[in-house]
């Protein structure tokens, strides 16, 4: 029938996520794996096992897909170039990824274009002038600041909030031990967090879904409100213009979620850049006429992007976070008869303290109700009520 | 995360669409398939070549398996019963799909209940005593009569209409040759044609969704529109009920479809039964907060069902039925640009004229843009229109 395959890089909870629009669409879907047992390797009959970051290995995977994109950012630019010199349609391509990649290289970009960002400053690697510069940074943008690694950090990982300089060094030597780069920035007082998605194909078309709210503990989204509770119409805007102008400006392919501060007085400051489908759009799997997960495949096959249009007019998911309950099945019985209306998501991956094991989406009228249902059953699946 | 495996015993496109109401819940899918490109095994990576109709091949497909459930119901009864021995869990059970499977069984389980049925005879096997009660059976009902095979029929095979004495004969005669038992039944004056789906689970919950109009042509179903227009609170209900009542007095576990004949007069008599998911409820992927996929899983694990609540006052399901265009997707490009809300689904078949080989769905607030919006897309995807 002459249809496309799309190679995935990385088997997460992200990848596993593709195979329901894939199945919808008649799209095949490969996976680089490095486990046969990885989230989407239970559910994708193509599973290749490989190293994502040999050349060779991925460049093998490569092969007989139409297109190759992400699960995670985490590849490395000498394997994407080989596979573009190879001829191979990445998408995102390298050119656009290294702005998820890099957070240095990002807020670069974001200033050229004008778009607000934290002040930040990079630091050199070697201790004691980073420790100069850094303090002579929060001299100026104020205590307590930001530490970040300008690359890998993900859920709160490599960020670090300085109070002051016995902290700070502590940090310094941490990452210079482990050669990891740094950028300083100054601590945004907002007063809650936004995330604004596109979906953008290489000939250029994008769609703009719904800004949600999106509630993080510990660095790592709890929550997500779509659409963002009390957001203004021309906020609103803004936000999905910031996304649509990143978007075109380093020429995303695929979904694009901008992660937002938003101040006191509205003004909307850029935090982070994902080009994947990010946890900010699980909620448009039950929530929307077209999926962050459809809308990643067909723009990253250069197909019309569907509609982003929700079906009701609040919808609220809740990441289900590993406690201590290994056997999670057995609390489907009363979640499923407390809430008929419930989406629940598992993802297959076994059960650690604090890793995203899945996530649960309610659609409403009411965003208290549904704030309420949702957060009851992502603590019962985890196995924090007892009742 | 002690997560079951569901069996599935044919590797058709109803399987297939079982896999992403499976990959959401983090259930296991194996499929019985008797080839590797089967729509089902593209999409399932826990597929098991065997023959369906062989007791040791399926008896050790299922070991492992903690429910076994159905693509279709042409499975042997021997085979069904050879399982329930083993203690595997099969769903529907053979004393249910009997039901299904042989419609002279079906129309003596109506009757014993009192749901209404066109009038009918079972014919004997001799083709000249066949002959004579038939066209005994046709002067009390009336001329044109229908015969239909008691077994194995689907999308209008293994049903004739006939108008006189030479058609009858010749259809008794390839009838007997062929070895296949035949039963007359009144040629009923519906203006339309409804279908009520229920799903039940073994504990007896039950929930039905809203009854739809399906729109035949040659027997075979083109288009589905829900809620069914025009179509009167009691009645609904009616049609309802008669789904419940059938589903709890045949112990029915799983989906189940009640095709019905809706006469001039409004009333409703029962036609056909589909024990699992159906043609009838594709709309609910895309138009319902559970689609029929995800609570016929629900129900043969027993976990409480999901509410059938439909996103939009209208869906209409169109049938892609293959025609002579081989390569389907170039038509992805015309159809997703003109309608950025359409949903498509191809099952991952070659494409032959006639058969079913995807079906798309939209959603929206009046019937007739919706027809026009799906007829359009199906005809296109199956190269009817050049534009």
């Amino acid at each position: 029938m002459g249809m496309p395959v799309v190679g995935i890089i990385g088997a997460g909870q992200l990848a596993r996520m593709l195979q329901p629009a894939a199945v919808a669409l008649g799209v095949r879907l490969r996976v680089l794996a490095a486990r046969s047992d990885e989230s989407a390797a239970q559910v994708i009959p193509d599973t290749v096992l490989g190293d994502q970051d040999d050349p060779q290995s991925v460049a093998e995977f490569a092969r007989g897909c139409d297109v190759v994109t992400f699960d995670h950012e985490q590849v490395p630019a000498p394997v994407l170039e080989h596979l573009v010199e190879l001829g191979v349609a990445v998408r995102p391509g390298p050119g656009a990824l290294i702005h998820a990649q890099d957070k240095g290289v990002m807020r670069e970009l974001l200033a050229s274009i004008g778009v607000s960002c934290p002040r930040w400053t990079r630091l050199p690697s070697v201790v004691e002038s980073a420790f100069t510069e850094a303090a002579a940074f929060a001299e100026q943008v104020g205590w307590p600041f930001i530490l970040k690694a300008t690359r890998g950090g993900y859920d709160g990982k490599g960020v670090w909030r300085i109070d002051d300089a016995a902290q700070l060094r502590e940090v310094l030597d941490g990452a210079a031990a482990r050669g990891v780069e740094l950028m300083a920035e100054a601590l945004v007082p907002f007063v809650r967090e936004l995330s604004a998605q596109v979906a953008r194909s290489p000939h250029g078309q994008a769609v703009a879904y719904p800004v949600v709210e999106t509630v993080q503990r510990d660095g790592v989204c709890r929550e997500v409100y779509a659409p963002a509770p009390g957001l203004d119409a021309d906020r609103s805007a803004e936000a999905q213009h910031i996304a649509l102008t990143i978007a075109r400006e380093i020429d995303v392919t695929g979904m694009l979620a901008v992660e937002l501060f938003q101040a006191a007085d509205g003004a909307l400051i850029v935090n982070e850049l994902a080009m994947r489908p990010h946890n900010s759009g699980h909620w448009t799997i039950d929530g929307a006429v077209t999926s962050q997960f459809e809308n990643h495949l067909r723009a990253v096959l250069d197909l019309p992007l569907g509609a982003p249009t929700p079906h009701a007019p609040v919808a609220v998911m809740a990441n289900v976070l590993g406690l201590d309950l290994p056997d999670l099945y057995p609390a489907y019985l009363h979640c499923m008869a407390r809430d008929p209306g419930l989406k629940i998501h598992m993802y297959g991956k076994a059960v650690k303290p604090g890793r995203k094991i899945g996530h649960v989406t309610v659609l409403g009228a009411g965003l208290d109700d549904c704030v309420e249902r949702a957060r009851h059953a992502a603590a019962y699946l985890r196995g924090e009520i007892d009742e």
